[in-house]
């Protein structure tokens, strides 16, 4: 099954973006008739097949349309990017794999990094969804200041936050096993951790201090895990 | 806390590799008489002093040793090596943090590589270990075909393995749920998963297919998501 991506389906007829004709005709070699589907990234699933197998805007034609049912569980992870963007883009690429609905970047006050490169993170994200033959994309927002987002009105959610420097927090599996949430707001600071300021401010907007166990992960890897806990246990 | 590799903790003195001399000397810039930790990756941990600061070969004096206790599960993954090593070692770097016991690299009738680099692997195993603060080292197995390592004894365990083609085998954390092992071992497939043939001969041996839930995950992913799961649901 081969899956390309398609913000708008409305129309029976799509002609391909470029580089996505180039991937379907050359990489892929599809010829005209073939089959192909494609994914909104909001829950849409067409079936298609190729009209004109042009490698540069490759023509298709929708025969039927799938609605898929929104996941159980609404995930979205704010994280403090890493000074090596490779381990960001990594995290993207697993998250998706595995299933997170939104992801946001915060600056933190021991952030070593300010600015993000949204464009890229949308590219890594959608190649994840259709590698992994998804029908949901997710959200990538830019970069804002912790207290910002923190202060954001977000809809009703188990707010959490991810804190090595006490042993006074519950582990997260604890924390989602006693609630019946399905929505989920998971903050993971810089390699430098939160501040404990931040975590006051973080605690006092309604925020969940959690630990990740005995060992110290990395950025990337604490969110990684949190979205494997987060999906399955809520579930 | 800065944490060395030390295999052999058994003397009072030590002396640091040239590599570990060099780090420590010249990139944490340590100095005579600073404390540093050692990890001899079998558990114990040492509390020890820089005697000799030399860059080369940097002398260290153990005061105390720490034995901590071994943890309550013991995973042992055996997967496919993905064409891309780096996916690999991605892997080992991320279940190393999370927590692993044991990588066997196995060759599947769909494999695409039947060599790797032991040495890299288990200098990435050790990287991360530092990193994490861990005193336990996974052990890490040159490549072996799949009909070997099932049939190789294998001390009492709850043995799974990973397979997206069926829709009627359990969810990971349901079989772990169901279980009181300790010791799990979980078989991953390549790129093209495992062909029905060695499934049968998995089953045959005691192995219980488990799905990973509807996302169709990378190798590497769907091993450290295995990872994550079964040391969280196994607590």
């Amino acid at each position: 099954m081969h899956v390309f991506y398609q913000p708008d389906i409305s129309n029976n007829s799509v002609t391909l973006s470029e580089e996505e004709s180039k991937h379907c005709t050359r990489v892929l070699r599809l010829k005209k008739g073939d089959t192909v589907h494609l994914t909104s990234g909001r829950g849409i699933q067409a079936i298609a097949s190729i009209a004109d197998d042009n490698p540069k805007k490759c023509v298709l034609t929708i025969h039927e349309r799938i609605a898929h049912t929104p996941r159980l569980t609404h995930l979205h992870v704010a994280i403090a990017p890493t000074k090596n963007f490779d381990r960001m883009e990594w995290f993207i690429e697993k998250a998706t794999e595995i299933g997170i609905e939104e992801i946001t970047f915060i600056e933190c006050e021991h952030s070593e990094r300010n600015k993000i490169n949204k464009e890229r993170c949308e590219k890594v994200a959608v190649s994840a969804m259709k590698q992994s033959k998804q029908w949901w994309l997710p959200k990538i927002h830019n970069i804002i200041p912790l207290k910002k987002f923190i202060e954001s009105p977000e809809k009703k959610s188990l707010k959490l936050i991810a804190w090595c420097e006490t042993n006074q927090t519950n582990l997260l599996q604890e924390e989602i096993r006693k609630s019946s949430a399905g929505n989920f707001t998971f903050l993971i600071g810089p390699e430098g951790d939160f501040t404990a300021q931040e975590v006051e401010l973080a605690k006092a907007a309604g925020f969940i201090p959690v630990s990740l166990g005995e060992n110290i992960l990395r950025t990337e890897t604490a969110a990684l895990y949190g979205c494997a806990i987060v999906k399955t246990f809520s579930k």
